[in-house]
């Protein structure tokens, strides 16, 4: 058994399939963005909030990443946009080949703003391309501002870092300033927006970005 | 290339570690608990109250997992406690051949109890047995009410669940009782503790039953 040699397999096989994604958003002209964060970070509360802002200007759609239940793409089901959900059972996250799989069958005519939202895990995620266009990370305040240090690898990978639930800051004792220096340090050209799903606060000034990124 | 075939087989040398470290541990008299969370819910922090309350009762030492740095081991360090950091480099969880490893290395000798904090992960940590006595869950109520069951591999795997920050829970509008119901339809046996490490609440219930396990 040569599990060094499997894990090369398992990268090679899954970088084949993201370019094969990539190619396909390519043709079809669709932004795709990669939303990860650990659980509970909001991610879907994010989507939420985005969508309903931009849902005029950009046809979207949405694939969502879960080890079981359909809660997350029956929020976005609510909001009168296509979600496909992705049941990964045991897998901790989202592949290139999962994603593949789901190009086949969902109707994606038209589209021209995908969100894949990740499983809900600060580790393993970072190290599968989807071939997307964006990786956005949303990490909650609420944990910790050492948390880059300790978990550097998608906060490395990422191209924006939202750091959420900023009205939870003034309870949670978390400095902001040093969290973003955390990140930094990590990640010197990762885009930072402090933001708020529930206040809706620095909300405007991440899709602001995004409309730049799609517009590029 | 036999993916499951793999899995298999990573999954029997894990138990056999496992059954070697449940060995040593009941040899030696070590009662070994395996704490488990996402990032950021608060496994230092719990283990700072917990051992700050017991020390003098139990010689203890702990084991660290982190992807990066000693920041945890040298808090736990702070304590006068004896601890271990296992840097995992970009493995996302503990699992019973690393512990076997410092079993070889850390002088346990005298040690009663031994705390394990794995990665910060909700999924992959609950498939790894250690070979440890008592499977513990932190879980921060911030990350809402719904995720026991969107993440039931680790709440239907342990023992016990911390729920942590309920100082929060004023701010957050998360439901505490929807939280348990979720918990406990999940795994109907486990034991809820609604925690804050930050004032000190609910930790000397949660302390209470743990030496009831240590003595059992």
């Amino acid at each position: 058994m040569h599990i060094i040699d499997m894990h090369t397999h398992i990268m090679q096989e899954n970088e084949k399939a993201a370019n094969w994604n990539k190619d396909f958003f390519n043709k079809h002209k669709i932004f795709a963005a990669n939303l990860m964060s650990a659980p509970g970070a909001g991610k879907t509360s994010l989507l939420e909030e985005t969508i309903k802002k931009i849902k005029n200007e950009f046809k979207i759609a949405v694939i969502e990443g879960d080890l079981q239940t359909t809660i997350d793409a029956d929020r976005i089901n609510a909001l009168g946009i296509p979600s496909h959900q992705i049941v990964t059972g045991t897998v901790c996250h989202l592949d290139a080949r999962m994603i593949h799989n789901v190009l086949h069958d969902f109707k994606l005519e038209g589209i021209g703003l995908l969100f894949i939202e990740n499983v809900g895990n600060l580790v393993c995620p970072a190290e599968f391309n989807l071939g997307e266009d964006l990786k956005v990370m949303v990490f909650s305040v609420v944990e910790g501002a050492e948390k880059p240090k300790k978990y550097p690898v998608m906060f490395h990978e990422t191209d924006a870092v939202l750091l959420n639930k900023i009205d939870l800051i003034p309870y949670s004792g978390v400095s902001l300033k040093e969290l973003e220096k955390n990140v930094l340090e990590i990640n010197p050209l990762a885009k930072i927006f402090p933001v708020s799903c529930k206040t809706g606060e620095g909300i405007d000034d991440w899709i602001g970005w995004l409309k730049q990124q799609i517009r590029k």
